[in-house]
């Protein structure tokens, strides 16, 4: 994989504007930080038989910083790589964006060997019939990608595990100047937040994250701390990264919850310093 | 427009489910609410030349009920549809998911004279060169499509729109049992809710709110309510909905903020009883 990967570009995850903040009926100026909220296009090249192909695949809307690591993440949740040799560079391409300098295009290309699927983007919805959208049929597409998961000795103390959306919170430098963004944290079975990624969406923060351990060969701990709640898509992220205990601070919902049952992820959610919910399994977790 | 779109389907924002709480080093059994999370397909049959054509546009993971509001909220803030009339029908179509019995695809028939340019779903992120998605692209591309807003003598005193989180928390039955749900909600200027819709995705329940209006010729209200972040895709739809001041419960991102800015909508964040933050403008807020 090309040495771009683990640059991480420079911060740019807040700017400061002026603002009038009212309280107790009165107003008067301040300063405030916004979260930085912009397009990111990955674009993906390919060989296609003979020929090579560049597409553009997804547009998310991103905070600015470890594009590279988003758009790896992205790759490997969505099963077109498997492996760091699956990439042979990634840069930004095109000029910056005339307002902010920004470069907003990133271009993965993969290496000869890799086949690319782009059907794959749009299976995990549906079944083999016209008409047969459904939670089931996700389920069953994902199942069939997963890939094999190691046997882990993982095991964190219930007591441990309600300290770490304060650790988490240490963590999290742009939310601490923004209130608007999301994060996601690997911790290890001691409670220590190993490495955690925010952005103003909650799948690109994971992306980031699961980008950013891709080339090390994945996650070091099979434990995933998300700052908000715990979605379909966040549990698919996880399971392809070969999680195994998905702690959320806010609510999962009903396709996460059958999701993590399926694939044998540990859920837990509502995480506090006074306890929380275990919604399914319970591998990972030790006595308090 | 068919009458399908003013029946709401059945209550199906929640289930229940068997879990372990684990409180103070105890475990014990308990029943949860779980928010449903489920894919919706969003189909759109056009006229197109002498040819009808019917293709997927969308699939969105969003909690069953309200699923035609939803999609005509989607196809609004698209700028696909523009009035009541460009509806001819709306159905779900093909047999209910086998494991829930939940309709998840849904066919949106346009009127014959309605002429659909399925580009314009991508062309909000790009500029006329080959390589240049950036925010300022996405503002520019959205001023062209944005409709007449009408002059509104709406003004909301301060310490009025103070009350709206704690009003907007009686609404949300859902949210109640699950704390997993997003809303987004219509007030008046003496701070009545009068309209609210919930989600597990927080555009969908700006979608379903939109959509349930749009028959009657749009909110009747200027003012928007959001219950978490403002993002940039919100203030879009809320540009498009003609909504004149916006009010989220959370923060705003850089590009919601540069949006509301560009369209003339007062946004405000961070919304509690005892203040708020103004980013923009001012117009429909009053002396406290």
């Amino acid at each position: 994989m090309s040495e771009a990967i683990v640059v991480r570009s420079p911060a740019a995850g807040s700017l400061r504007r002026r603002i009038t903040r009212l309280a107790a009926g009165c107003a008067e100026q301040a300063e405030d930080s916004l979260s930085i909220e912009e397009p990111l296009e990955i674009r993906l090249s390919h060989q296609d038989g003979e020929a090579r192909r560049e597409q553009s695949i997804a547009i998310t809307m991103r905070t600015p910083g470890d594009d590279a690591e988003l758009a790896v993440g992205f790759l490997a949740g969505e099963a077109i790589i498997r492996h760091p040799e699956d990439i042979r560079r990634i840069s930004h391409c095109g000029p910056p964006s005339p307002d902010k300098g920004l470069r907003n295009v990133l271009r993965v290309e993969l290496a000869d060997s890799v086949r690319v699927d782009l059907e794959a983007l749009k299976r995990h919805f549906y079944t083999s019939s016209s008409c047969g959208v459904c939670g089931k049929a996700s389920l069953q597409a994902i199942a069939l990608e997963m890939p094999e998961r190691e046997r882990s000795e993982f095991a964190i103390p219930s007591k441990v595990l309600g300290q770490l959306p304060e650790a988490l919170r240490g963590h999290q430098n742009e939310f601490a100047r923004t209130g608007g963004l999301h994060a996601a944290a690997c911790f290890a079975a001691d409670g220590q937040i190993q490495r955690s990624r925010e952005d103003v969406g909650r799948h690109n923060a994971l992306d980031k994250l699961i980008g950013s351990y891709f080339r090390e060969g994945g996650l070091p701990h099979p434990g995933l701390l998300l700052s908000g709640r715990a979605s379909f898509e966040l549990i698919q992220k996880a399971a392809m990264a070969g999680v195994g205990l998905v702690a959320a601070i806010g609510a999962p919902s009903s396709l996460a919850v059958e999701l993590a049952e399926q694939e044998n992820i540990t859920l837990i959610g509502f995480l506090k310093s006074s306890g929380f919910n275990l919604y399914c399994h319970g591998q990972g977790l030790a006595a308090p």
